[in-house]
């Protein structure tokens, strides 16, 4: 294992996914700074955002872009909202050429730059490079090669880690049909970002639920690329900080029919020590705060019916993106996320 | 439409949906007098179970079942839990003939008793009486005259009726495949009742989700049985008061194919006021308090998505008990609930 | 009792005050019309705001305020912010010789002027109006004639309304001292508006509470001249929608000692059917999209504790206004407000 | 500083505080045992209780405590509801000299056990031992000599922690009058214990305020004996899980006058990591999870208004517990406390 400490720069800190990347990072053996940038808060402290860093040792100075030696960086954490996030990544790909980006927006996660753009509304700024030196972060079912070798690790969408973990092995293996999947998933708020939007207040949240993009929920045609099936995916918002819990549709194969499906994922991810299977229905709480994935499933008959639980600003977000930097510089996989547990009340 | 007015007791008045009837027949214009009975509080003010009657011209006693003159009652809702009420229903059927019964239990919903001893874990105790004088008071589904005529009415769970209205006019006219359909729901804490459960405080439920149930819900075969289809359906906890949110799978067939579901269902239920139809998904905040059910349809190519919203405790039981009330006695259907607003916050 | 009916305008209907008039004035026996002004918003449907109203026959378009015939309209509300709330009621005072205004906002609340304007950061523009025709609405200790011949009444703020009231007939009989009086109030965050800011979103809100304005809240100056006397004012923020809490600590004088205080503010109160009293201290979601407001006093020597709740947008702001407007009309006090009832659960 | 590995024994493991000291104590370094006592729920796994440690590798089994080895045992926390604690603590005491023993009940936090007989209306089974042998541990401050010294270290309420502290050196240095102050504390639901009790459902609690105990809190005779003054206290429910932010009134003496208070408590408890000032009121999410309290406080004329929060379970119980437990056996006093931090989201 290697021993390298890194210095790190967090790219859009003043947003959850931003903070949350600071958060783990400050806890991390293997880093030695961090530089925090928020183009729109320059000059603010970080507890000016977040009063839980008042007073902390933790408090920084939120900088401009321009302020950070990147010659001196190791790794950047792009927490920019998609299409800003390109912009600023690509120039430091071209200007940097040591440097590991790590993205956590959705610039760089479809191989199909078509659909992203159609999906995103946006130019695709470099499909070349989207083909090239792109690696796709879902970091039990990538390579360490590819996240060593990819120059731009593309972390994936909240719902699409909580859909595509259970899923993949058992379409990998045949044990379900490719077709009929759904996928019903609950989010907390914090999946919104810390945006002042009137539909995510207190007064408008808070006691009540909602389904929402149904059928056109940017996250499906990532889900969809990277299982290689079309599914129907339908979000929903709950009244939680944090957390998605997916409750997912499958029918089985004559094969996955014989087969008991708790056993299959436990064993499939054996070795990965964020990938939990549970008897029980797990809840959101059990990961809160943790880069974990609980998984619980259930099969009647030809039926499956999976349920997991992630927490959707860490494993869906910023705890994979630190686990890809592990992977990627030869740290063990867990390293500065091994210690985090969720509250028990 | 009939002037009568009736005397009616509440028994089960200390559980929610006791309280819930009560609510609503305080401000019926066809009610009388109202008794309230609960065996388990009897000498204590409604007051000191629910402190928003606390010096309200409403608060009332608690009676035991022995101070009610039942000669003198109109109609009785029994709210007690399965098992418990179809006794005391029995021995007021049996005496009092008379006496019009509204159960808001599970004992009398299912017309298959064999089902019921499987499901609930205990004897039916009159399969004849079921099969003779029972009526499913699925208002918008059931004849009048049923629910006239029969001297049980059996209202239906909160989770069937969110999802067998938006479904079944669908399966009567073919419009969607038999079998694969799914319903996801999620539903606030009050469904379980006022139990003192640890796993329903506050601390427990608060800022959590989960799934329970999966495969074996109590109001799976009751589904099954009012649409005459096997579907998969998955409940969930989520931290609201009241609410169920209920995201329902079908595939259509040919013909629905080539239907506007939506203008479907807004035809098939004009002239039900409570029914309403929308061309976004519903909120449960927008139904809460009310016997409304809100129902969003989307489709995409040969796929029908869902979302329906109600009031657990209102349309998904002492609401729609009230209505099945007015139907069975002749009163305008939205009596004594068309007033019923949800806060706009 | 008058029989007639008014044609009312509320400007500024897109907020939450204003949506809660709209609400309350739609169950009004004596409003034949009701035109919603939201200059922000022109052209959209109340709907698209509130989703409550979403294919209600209750839905209403926004319109400008130079849409509106002043001329036909009896009684305007408006619920503007302060600064902008004076300048659109002077033009419609100097104009329209007939109108009744309601103003929701601050700017009319204080004798004071210059006070006025050194908490509001604002110029008053007419101190000689504020002087001659302006009535402020505490509803229970202002007088009919006040209301009725005034032509702008003044609602009070929120928290001035939930410590007024069980506060200024304790100092006019002088049963309290008038120094060392500590209001405590929390609040739930429909208070601060339906402003898209960051630190009202659901994720900075939920499970969390804070003080903030300590000492130099703007409501301290109201409530300090309408009592006569100096407190100390902390209020707080705390996770629910509607409702305020105020914890009120006053020194009992030898004449207070000897006094029952609930008795005596019972007694008060006695024909001012909002105020209750209660012998346990009361809870928000009591008194939850009703006008009242309860209150709950203890005293242990020379000290008297008082607890008393409101709910924020109804009796602390729309529902206390139109109650004043009953008043002023010559109505029944509790018209279009003694049907509201809170939720038992 | 010591390099001591302790076995450590938690009775009463499976109400919150018991959990919460499994929690820390999981990651304490000084610690080479932990064994769980919970006498009602023997042969139970933890994450039969706490779903957060399903899969965990720390679930653990919940034992009786005639299993425990005593004799091996260095230190006792006892997490039982006040009455039954002394009983077990008594025993302990008697026959095992060597045992530490901490109580996170009320039985030993009082030194006049006449008052805690009154209070908690039960006999105080050794008042010798009370006078001979017990620190009260509201570590910064006690002695640590106390701490060590004494066999049963009696750890503080929640709501006294918090209002302590920010009090004691200020009426030590005779900066605040001893007369008239006021505390009104609002507290998270978890404060309530792992009770099966209606009023502390979630239907019961959520989205609702309420004061309660006014002039009769339990914690209020041990604020005034460790104080030296008599306190008002009023301690609220809110609708958070864990948290209590108490808001502090005191009139300042001519020389409190004079001196900044802010400063003044940042220098004396300076060395007391856990212990923050802060400029700005804070929130309860800005300590959940940690030790630590933070002070917020404001003085304008003669008047002082401080605010302070901590998490009742940590800080306010089992936190302290294990504060105290490294000050009794020499390890630093942040061992195993320092490296919990809040969420920012």
């Amino acid at each position: 294992m290697s021993n390298k400490k890194l210095s790190v720069c967090i790219i859009g800190a003043s947003g959850y996914t931003g903070v949350e990347c600071y958060r783990l990072l400050l806890q991390h053996p293997n880093i030695k700074s961090i530089s925090l940038v928020a183009n729109s808060n320059v000059g603010m402290q970080l507890s000016a955002l977040y009063s839980s860093f008042d007073g902390s040792r933790h408090d920084a100075n939120l900088l401009s872009i321009e302020a950070i030696d990147f010659k001196t960086t190791d790794v950047v954490f792009c927490c920019l909202p998609h299409a800003q996030s390109q912009k600023i990544i690509l120039d430091l790909y071209k200007n940097y050429e040591h440097l590991k980006i790590i993205d956590l927006s959705a610039d760089f996660r479809l191989n199909d730059t078509k659909v992203y753009e159609s999906v995103y509304g946006t130019k695709h700024l470099s499909p070349s490079l989207q083909a090239s030196d792109v690696a796709y972060g879902l970091s039990e079912l990538v390579s360490k090669d590819e996240l060593k070798q990819k120059r731009i690790i593309a972390c994936p969408g909240c719902y699409p880690t909580s859909i595509i973990i259970p899923l993949k092995p058992l379409l990998q293996e045949e044990l379900i049909d490719s077709q009929g999947i759904i996928a019903d998933s609950k989010s907390g708020i914090s999946g919104a970002g810390r945006k002042d939007a009137v539909q995510f207040l207190f007064t408008e949240r808070s006691d009540n639920i909602k389904a929402y993009s149904i059928f056109n929920h940017r996250h499906t045609p990532e889900i969809n690329e990277k299982l290689g099936v079309n599914i129907v995916f339908t979000p929903h918002l709950v009244p939680i900080i944090r957390g998605i819990e997916s409750t997912i549709y499958a029918r089985l194969t004559p094969l996955g029919y014989k087969t008991n499906i708790h056993n299959f994922l436990t064993d499939f991810y054996k070795g990965h020590q964020f990938v939990k299977t549970s008897l029980k229905p797990p809840s959101t709480a059990d990961v809160k705060g943790t880069n974990n994935i609980k998984i619980h499933a259930e099969q009647q008959g030809q039926m499956l019916v999976m349920s997991s639980v992630i927490d959707n600003i860490c494993k869906g977000s910023s705890g994979q993106a630190v686990q890809n930097m592990n992977l990627a510089f030869g740290f063990d996989e867990t390293t500065g996320l091994s210690h985090l547990s969720a509250l028990p009340v």
